[in-house]
């Protein structure tokens, strides 16, 4: 046993444990917490954010890398858990407490503000805080350091390791490949979705939502489901995963495939090495990776045809008024329809990648100072117009739409792109592997798919980063076609190509 | 300002936010944790506990409270919390790491033995490790340090400042005056509980006691009634404040009793000054004071003839079956029926201080050494007949009852009593003060009396002990012939005295 290592990991374990309790303290919040507490709330949860980034960047713990990183008796595991901690470490050094103080206050006046803007529907009212914002995350980046892009010391906070460069060669893809295959379609009739506009209720679609995602095997005796107002998944160590949805009698995308997303991202965490608690190895990769587990359930099994029909009957039986005398195949086509909407939430998922490209140059360009804050409304419209063949009524129901800015989250959008992405490369991986897979999820087997998930992905940890774990997992780097081919695939069953 | 009390208070703040982050924690534990998640809670609980110790017994803090203990600028809440968080600070240092760990050590074993004695049946399966925590308590009391009796040391930390002198002198009014009560209408005939065997449809259990804890005055704004199988009250701040009850179909009266005396905890908690937040002044007294609040609303309100007659109609419309042509009078005198039981927890609120009594006996016997662990089976059993006049068939009916003794919880039971004898002084010195206090609940109308204890007992904190803000309130100590004539006054509705 190596004595500094054991303390390592120690001390990681308990910046764990209180990391993982300020999720608690963030989901009872949302779930649970009534009103009044709030502002203790609030001032609960900082006191944790403080202390663990005291003990993250800690003399005990800088001390103990320096020695760790010169240990050649480590072995890979550990050697990795090493560098992966001292990269964290330095990361969090570089921003010091009067710069953090800044940017926490820029960020809470810019929420504000974006709030006041909505309710008057005015970008204006949003501009100079997010001016502000832009300026240090600017800083930020010059804090964090970089060799190519700005935008890349940024990026590294949510996707270790991945580059502008890379970047741009994908959303190449997006604006080429995606804009022609919308081309095709475009002019098409599109499905009818008259079987959706129908009562689902509510404590029907709860039982089926928990019937599915046991079928896709959420383990109960380690996860939570529960109702909140944005649907979201939370850990607090890999045998205690919860997610979150919502009901709407009106609305059964909404629960059930919101569902089946947070599922994808619960088996994620679920499948974590509780060995490796604390340490990268037991974390996941980055906000693509686990986007790819929610996108891959979601979309790649849960809109298939395959997925739809092992379920019919479950939906007939759920919402017999509805369903009586439907087709799956009629449902399938139904729920996947192509058409541009002016919400990045609202929208399918093929137009949706045109919202990610749009908010990657804006981001870009403010990040290079060769976009203007002022000019953003316009920019966004005309964007949406190029893109989406839309024009945008309102800035609520456009530049105004998305909370990320004001949280000063820049560079996260790409992730959502990425996370699809990625999941079309593993899927295609997967189903190499697993010769019958198609032929498994029209029987409701998904075990096969989520053991070779556990075994390539999940088990792992961080002890890659991204574009290493794809290399990897589907023997190349991260490639757009592997989407191009399944959209043309799956919605070669609802339009011609 | 006071810069040194402003880093005092704040320093405190932040230990408070640890140590109801650790409330957060055992809420989510008890109420919603999926079984898989226990491990690592423990750990992460565990991890909070240890801050929490470390930085309240910090040389930082020490030297805070040094310095301020001689400042004499500060005005007597500062003062009076200044001398209590000394208090607490030397009492805190005197427990080493070292004694800590075998404590706890001790403890996690005599749990498991505990349970492993119940399912048995088998006191003989404890006695070991309950000989280890009584002898771990009296070094315990040794390291506190004390003037009188050992056990005043362990009482200490649950009721600051309570002497076993002044409990003996109030057991000997249980012993006495209780025990005159009970013989006087153990030969009468007791009260038809037959309106109590019914089906109480839980839907309908769940609004009655969401009506009558608004009634009360629970603020739904700042707190939560949530499901759990063991009924508690918890604190996340004086904003936040958790209840919990259960539900079963063939029993009302642990429900609807058990919210109420919930929601006396709850009323205090919700009372507690903000401003005072991490101090002394900000938070409860004592176990007892605390119990006051909750026995006042159960008992001296709650089963009171005007409470129940006042919310007839609401009983009769939530379960017309059960309660139709009944009237209130006899649903009183059901719910107020005398009868001796062996479990304390489903005994009467007159018998019940039997139960303490013997326990307090016992605790006291075996930390003077005065009694024999190995002859405990015997005493138990043989004060039960003596005070209840009831034969112990076994073991997990008597001795093996209660969790505290497994969990080290030494001079706790006590102050079960003192907080029922307090409820009844506090509420004759209300009545004094609220003339038409009867009449006013006869109406439902709380407000008068929530004032009151608002204003006499909630608001004031921690800055008396129990005893000074029992003369503060009442004009004189803690007496016991307040409950000795509530009790008279009340019974003497459903029996003959």
């Amino acid at each position: 046993m190596n004595e500094l290592y054991t303390k390592f990991h120690q001390l990681r374990s308990n910046i764990s444990d209180l990391a993982y309790t300020h999720a608690v303290l963030n989901w009872d919040m949302e779930i649970y917490m009534p009103k009044g507490g709030s502002d203790f709330r609030s001032q609960q949860i900082s006191t944790l954010a403080g202390l663990v980034h005291d003990l993250s960047t800690s003399n005990e713990m800088g001390d103990l890398l320096a020695k760790l990183a010169k240990d050649d008796t480590l072995n890979a595991i550990e050697r990795r858990n090493v560098q992966e901690s001292v990269r964290l470490y330095e990361r969090e050094r570089k921003l010091d407490n009067d710069f953090v103080k800044r940017l926490s206050q820029a960020i809470s006046q810019s929420y504000k503000a974006w709030m006041q803007a909505r309710d008057k529907d005015d970008f204006k009212v949003f501009a100079p805080q997010l001016k502000e914002v832009f300026e240090l995350s600017r800083e930020k980046a010059a804090r964090f350091g970089y060799q190519g892009h700005p935008y890349d010391a940024l990026l590294d906070e949510y996707e270790p390791g991945m580059k502008t460069n890379t970047l741009d060669t994908v959303f190449s893809g997006v604006k080429s490949k995606l804009g022609a295959f919308i081309n095709k379609i475009k002019d098409q009739e599109a499905p009818d979705q008259a079987i959706l506009n129908a009562d689902f209720p509510i404590q029907a679609q709860e039982a089926l939502c928990k019937t599915i995602a046991t079928g896709l095997g959420f383990d109960w005796n380690r996860g939570r489901l529960d109702i909140s107002e944005h649907p979201f998944t939370t850990s607090f160590n890999p045998n205690d995963v919860r997610i979150t949805t919502r009901y709407k009698e009106n609305n059964l995308l909404e629960s059930v495939w919101g569902v089946i997303h947070e599922v994808g991202h619960g088996l994620y965490e679920q499948g974590l090495p509780d060995s490796q608690y604390g340490l990268p190895a037991g974390e996941p990769v980055s906000l693509a990776i686990h986007e790819s587990q929610s996108r891959l359930w979601e979309n790649n099994v849960g809109k298939s045809f395959n997925f739809i029909d092992a379920y019919w009957d479950t939906f007939q039986n759920s919402f017999p008024e509805a369903f009586a005398n439907k087709s799956s195949q009629s449902f399938f086509k139904a729920i996947n329809k192509i058409e541009p909407n002016l919400i990045r939430t609202d929208s399918d998922e093929v137009t949706y990648h045109f919202h990610i490209l749009l908010r990657y140059e804006i981001e870009k360009g403010l990040m290079e100072g060769s976009l203007d804050i002022l000019d953003l409304e316009d920019i966004w419209n005309s964007k949406i117009k190029e893109y989406l063949g839309l024009d945008v009524p309102s800035p609520k129901l456009g530049v105004l739409q998305d909370i990320h800015w004001s949280h000063g989250s820049i560079g996260y959008f790409p992730t959502y792109s990425l996370g699809t992405f990625y999941a079309a490369q593993f899927y295609a991986t997967a189903a190499k592997a697993i010769p019958d897979l198609d032929h498994q999820i029209h029987h409701k087997n998904f075990a096969p798919l989520l053991v070779w998930l556990r075994e390539n992905i999940h088990r792992l940890g961080h002890q890659y980063d991204s574009e290493e774990l794809c290399l990897k997992v589907s023997g190349e780097p991260l490639n757009y076609n592997y989407f191009d081919e399944y959209i043309h695939h799956k919605f070669g069953q609802v339009y011609k190509f």
